[in-house]
C-alpha cells in the first residue's frame, strides 16, 4: 500500500477543462486507492462531481485565471481563483501537492509566492522530463526565469539532480550545462561564468551540452536558464511534430504506402509512446513548499491522469525534503 | 549564362578534407561553367588538384587552424592558413566569396576581421536556412554573437530579410522575435527590449516565434542571439536525428516492418532530403564585405559542391551590395 497523498487539482486547468480535468482525476482516483483529491473550481462544476467520487472533496472558487493574464498580478488578485486556492490548501497542509493545466505562468507564481519558496532556494525552476527513447532526461529550468544568475543554475542542478535519482531512479546523475560549444572556454559571458561555478561546485557536472546533446542521452540533468530551456523544449517538440506530420502525409499518400502504415502501425505507435509528453503529465516547479506539477495547457484526460499521479509520486518520493536538505 | 564569380575555397575545411572538399570542388566546377575556384591549402594538395581542373587556381598556404583552437586568436596569428589566406583574397578583390566547412569559429572571426564589415554594421551574424518541408526559414543569428544587444538584432532581421528576398525568393519576408511566449511581455529583459525596438524599426516584424513555431512556417525570418540560435538549430538536428534513428530501427525489427519500408522508401528519401542540411551547403556570414559561407564539419563531397554553388550565388545575387544600402 502507498502513502495516502492529497492532492488539490485545478478544475480549470488546460484548454480542455473541465471536461477532460474531471475524466482524469476520475481516472487518476481509480488507478490510485490512496490518492485523495480536492477538486478547485466553479460549485456547479466541482460539487456534482465530489459527491459522485469517493476520495474526491469540492473546493469552490469563484474566481478564473485566464491563459493571457499577467501571472503574477493576477495571483495577487484574485484570491478566491482555484490556482491561488489549490496553492494556498498546500500551503495550509490540507494537500501535499497541486496539479493544474491552466497558465503555467500563473501556476508558477502561485506556486511560489503562496506555497513559499524552500528555504535556501534563490528561484524555483521548472523541470522537465524529456520523453526520450534513449534515456530520460531531466531538462530544467524550462521557463520560470527567463534571466538568470549562474549561482542559480547550481541550485537548479541539484534540484533536478534530486529528482532524476528520487523519481527517475537515476544513480549519481551526470549534469551538463546546455550551451552552443564543448569546450569550457565556449558560450556567452553568463555561460561561460556558470560553467566555471558548476565545475566548482558540482562533483556531477560533466561538461557542456549542445542542443544535439540534448536527446542523446549523454546526460541525465542539463541545466540552463528559463529562457534558453523553453526554447529548447518548444524546439522539440516542433521538430517532432513537423516531422511526424510529414511522415503521416507519405503514409497516406498512396495505396503501397496505405500498406506499409499498416505494417508498421503498432511499432511507430510504441515509438510516439516513449516520446509522448503526455505520459509525464506534468513538469515539476523544484524549490517550494510541497508539490506543484504544470501540465500542458492542451493536456488530454491521459496526460491529465498522469499529471495528478505523477503529483502523488513527487510527494511519495519526498524529494522535496531531500531538496531542503542538500541544496 | 551566369555572371563568372572567383570563390575562394579551404581545401582543408572539415572533417572528411581535403578528400571530399577536392570532390566537392570538381563537381561545383563540372555544374557551374562560370565559376572559377582559388583552391588555397598545402601546395601537395592543391597544386596537383589545379594542374588538372580547368578555372581551378592554386594558392598553397603553410599552415593550418585546427578545431579545437581559439578562433580569434588563430585568426591573427595564423595569417598563412587556409582560412585567412581564403579571406584575404576576397578583401583584395581576387576572389568574390569564401568557403570553408573548417571551424566555424575561425571562418567567423575570419570573414569578420580580415575581410572587414559592411559600414554601419555593428555585428555580422550566422543564418542558416532551416531546411523545413513546410517552407524555408532563415534563422540568425546561429552562434556568431553568443551576447548581444537589441539593436543588433534589428540588423539581423534586416539583414536575414534581404537574404531571404534575393536568395529565396520571398517577397517581404515575415519577420519574428526567438521568445517564449506569443505575448510581447514575454521573455527575458531582453526579449522584451529587443521586441519593443524591433516593432518599433521594422514594419515586416510579426511579433515573438515561440520554439514550435521555428519550422511551422509561421515566419520567414526569425532572429535571435547566436546562443538562442545555435541551441535551437543544434536542437532541431539533435531531434531529427534521434527520431530518424529509431525509425531506422524500427523499420529492420521485423520482416513485416522490412517490408513496409521497402515500400515507402522513395518517399521516405524525399522527405530526408527536404530536411538535408547538406542540401544548403552552407551558412553565411552577413554583414562582411564579401561572401563568407560557412559548411557543416561533417559535410561529404555534395555538401561541399553545394556550399561552393551557394557562394557563388550569394554573390551573384548582390545580396552583400542590397545589406550595404538598406541597413
Amino acid at each position: 500500500m502507498a502513502d495516502k497523498v492529497t492532492i488539490s487539482v485545478d478544475a480549470l486547468g488546460g484548454d480542455n477543462a473541465p471536461g477532460v480535468v474531471l475524466e482524469g482525476v476520475e481516472a487518476a482516483l481509480a488507478q490510485d486507492a490512496d490518492l485523495e483529491v480536492i477538486l478547485c473550481g466553479p460549485a456547479e462544476v466541482v460539487e456534482p462531481f465530489a459527491d459522485s467520487h469517493e476520495r474526491c472533496i469540492a473546493r469552490a472558487t469563484t474566481e478564473v485565471i485566464a491563459m493571457a493574464e499577467h501571472p503574477a498580478n493576477a495571483v495577487r488578485k484574485k484570491k478566491d481563483s482555484s490556482i491561488v486556492v489549490g496553492c494556498r490548501l498546500v500551503k495550509e497542509g490540507v494537500a501535499q501537492g497541486f496539479f493544474s493545466a491552466g497558465s503555467t505562468g500563473a501556476c508558477l507564481a502561485a506556486g511560489t509566492l503562496v506555497m513559499g519558496r524552500q528555504k535556501g532556494i534563490a528561484r524555483p525552476a521548472l523541470a522537465t522530463v524529456l520523453p526520450s527513447p534513449v534515456k530520460p532526461v531531466v531538462l530544467c529550468d524550462v521557463g520560470a526565469n527567463a534571466d538568470c544568475k549562474p549561482e542559480y543554475l547550481v541550485q537548479f542542478a541539484k534540484m533536478a539532480s534530486a529528482y532524476a535519482e528520487h523519481l527517475l531512479g537515476v544513480k549519481d546523475p551526470s549534469v551538463g550545462l546546455l550551451n552552443i560549444g564543448e569546450e569550457e572556454e565556449k558560450g556567452s559571458a553568463f555561460a561561460q561564468e556558470t560553467h566555471a561555478l558548476l565545475k566548482q561546485e558540482l562533483a556531477n557536472f560533466k561538461g557542456n551540452a549542445e542542443g544535439r546533446d540534448v536527446l542523446s542521452g549523454s546526460f541525465d540533468v542539463i541545466v540552463c536558464d528559463g529562457f534558453t530551456g523553453n526554447v529548447c523544449l518548444k524546439t522539440i517538440e516542433g521538430t517532432a511534430k513537423m516531422l511526424f506530420g510529414q511522415l503521416k502525409g507519405i503514409f497516406k499518400s498512396s495505396l503501397k504506402n496505405k500498406i506499409a502504415a499498416l505494417l508498421i502501425k503498432g511499432d511507430l505507435k510504441k515509438l510516439l509512446g516513449t516520446i509522448d509528453p503526455d505520459a509525464a503529465g506534468g513538469a515539476p516547479l523544484l524549490g517550494v513548499k510541497g508539490a506543484c506539477i504544470v501540465g500542458h495547457g492542451s493536456s488530454n484526460a491521459r496526460a491529465i491522469k498522469n499529471g495528478v499521479l505523477a503529483s502523488a509520486a513527487y510527494v511519495r518520493s519526498g524529494v522535496s525534503e531531500i531538496i531542503a536538505q542538500t541544496v
